[in-house]
């Protein structure tokens, strides 16, 4: 039968799709947060992309015009961070139905050039198009010194996971977007839709572990800890295990999770969407790694697991048990007793 | 009422949004065809993003997935060569159904490595999105000396305008696709149909351009001829004259519109995507640059008009007769007599 896209999923696709390109000779290869090319002596030219579709990654109903906007900008800020990068410019490519009142759009822009403005970046350019649904692409700029970004392929066996923030809150705010509890306490929802909504790049964070000689593999967490865990491994080769009770959960987390019926955990592992920086660092460097960040930008960071040679797998540890880490999903997860491949 | 999308067209509501964001100290504006920005001493870089949505910019029954994925990284690649830049990176944001095929996305981009590998870019990145429908989106980064760009704000009344090639025959093969003639000959189509699909940059061309002191403004033609010279009229502060009986129009052209009982001129006016150079020249130069295009590059190109002071407006002349150029649209040329506003 004819291979479909959904069968091998987003990253299985890239991956392929990967394979028909010729290699460049860049710093850092494909598939990264953000492509990495040297145009100037001294300073690396970071490039990332992404693209938001109604109905996939925001719907109308949910968010305003602004909110989208300034998220979309957010996420690839969070790439840019992830590099340990300073972003510069944007470009804004918007294909949208004709039909779309024009005051919609205007929010939109006004959200991303309110995000823009926070974080000191500039928007350039763009295009717009018509189209049947609202598909919005944000390419972002940004730059940093020469040889100094960290990738997700920097990671060592005996390393410690580090997480900047905390985890989980923005599934929990989808969740009570997409299916509100009654008895979800008005502040604990008010903050965890603002997690959804309203994502914070950890740029400064990124930047000082991209100057840290004991920091090894850096990356944001777009798609859960699970992912994320999962691409370090398979980029530096190694495995992982997690420790699901150091994970950093906020209290509005766990009483939303409390109102419906859910575990948080589940959320931090899978929800995504936190867009927090996943590092690895010497045990050693440690302390002073957290010191570090904590005293330039006041971030908790919390240690959440370790690298281990590659014949460990992927694992996560829960209640002193150690199972191996789920590919992803909920259900998953709430059976430690299964292999779950 | 509430104004919608629709109500302003691309061009306006690019200017409309442009207006929420702050300027930024860069060397060419918002809404030329790439953004210029300074990131290297004595090189500008340049980016350029044109997202292409099924159903809008290509159909599936119509074109192949490599046709398709040539043309989204040709159509960039016209960009940079309308600022006499060289591409260098190419990013890539695909937004597909779960449901596509594995092999028409992988000939997409098998279609974008060919593209690239012909004009010397190299794809270094990009992302893979869930959506109802097809949405691909190309990031063209590409460079050129510090100083060395035209804009299409570079017009001065007196100027000539010339356009490289021919106009025309995009138009002529999208024709024949939506509605084939019996009548057309099979090598007329051929030809007017690969002009619709594969579309050249003339890269070559808009570097000598830029490099020639007697050239003013440069712009692709993506949209038409006629819009293309209101851009050019616009971003210059002038007026202009197209002399439609001096359009560059192929043979090819002329055999499938006496088969579709059409005008040749309509296709070149307003037919859009030829992706030739429509640029102005100071007159003393015209024969000079005509014969480096030739020299270097073999390109013929043809003077098809001139730029006036803002006050003449814009007018096409046609049997002798001089009227104000339409706002688009075929039917209103065919009614030199009409007032078009």
């Amino acid at each position: 039968m004819e291979k479909r896209v959904g069968d091998l999923g987003e990253f299985g696709l890239l991956d392929r799709l990967f394979t028909l390109v010729r290699r460049a000779e860049i710093p850092v290869g494909l598939g990264d947060d953000a492509a990495v090319l040297t145009v100037s002596p001294g300073r690396w030219l970071l490039v990332t992309t992404d693209t938001l579709v109604e109905e996939v990654h925001f719907r109308r109903a949910w968010a305003s015009a602004w909110q989208v906007g300034y998220k979309a900008l957010a996420v690839n800020l969070s790439d840019i961070a992830a590099m340990g990068g300073t972003p510069t410019y944007a470009l804004i490519s918007l294909a949208v139905p004709g039909s779309l009142s024009l005051s919609w759009v205007e929010d939109l822009y006004r959200g991303l050039e309110a995000c823009a403005a926070q974080w000191g970046v500039r928007i350039v350019g763009g295009d717009t198009v018509a189209a049947a649904s609202i598909c919005l692409t944000v390419v972002l700029l940004g730059e940093c010194e020469a040889g100094r970004v960290r990738t997700r392929g920097d990671g060592r066996a005996g390393d410690l996971l580090l997480v900047t923030g905390e985890l989980g809150a923005a599934g929990a705010g989808l969740e009570e977007l997409s299916a509100p509890a009654a008895a979800c306490p008005p502040a604990a929802r008010a903050r965890v839709v603002a997690r959804h909504l309203l994502p914070t790049p950890r740029l400064a964070e990124g930047r000082l572990l991209a100057a840290h000689p004991a920091v090894g593999a850096v990356i944001d967490l777009s798609d859960g800890l699970a992912q994320g865990v999962r691409e370090i491994a398979r980029a530096s080769a190694v495995g992982a295990e997690i420790w699901s009770e150091s994970l950093p959960l906020a209290l509005a987390t766990k009483e939303v999770a409390a109102a419906h019926g859910q575990d948080p955990l589940a959320w931090a592992l899978y929800g995504g969407e936190d867009y927090e920086l996943l590092f690895s660092v010497r045990p050693s460097a440690v302390a002073a790694v957290r010191e570090e960040l904590d005293r330039a930008c006041g971030t908790p960071v919390r240690v959440i697991g370790c690298l281990l040679p590659p014949e460990a797998g992927l694992l996560v540890e829960r209640a002193g048990e150690r199972v191996p880490l789920a590919r992803g999903g909920y259900d998953h997860f709430l059976q430690p007793g299964k292999n779950y491949g």
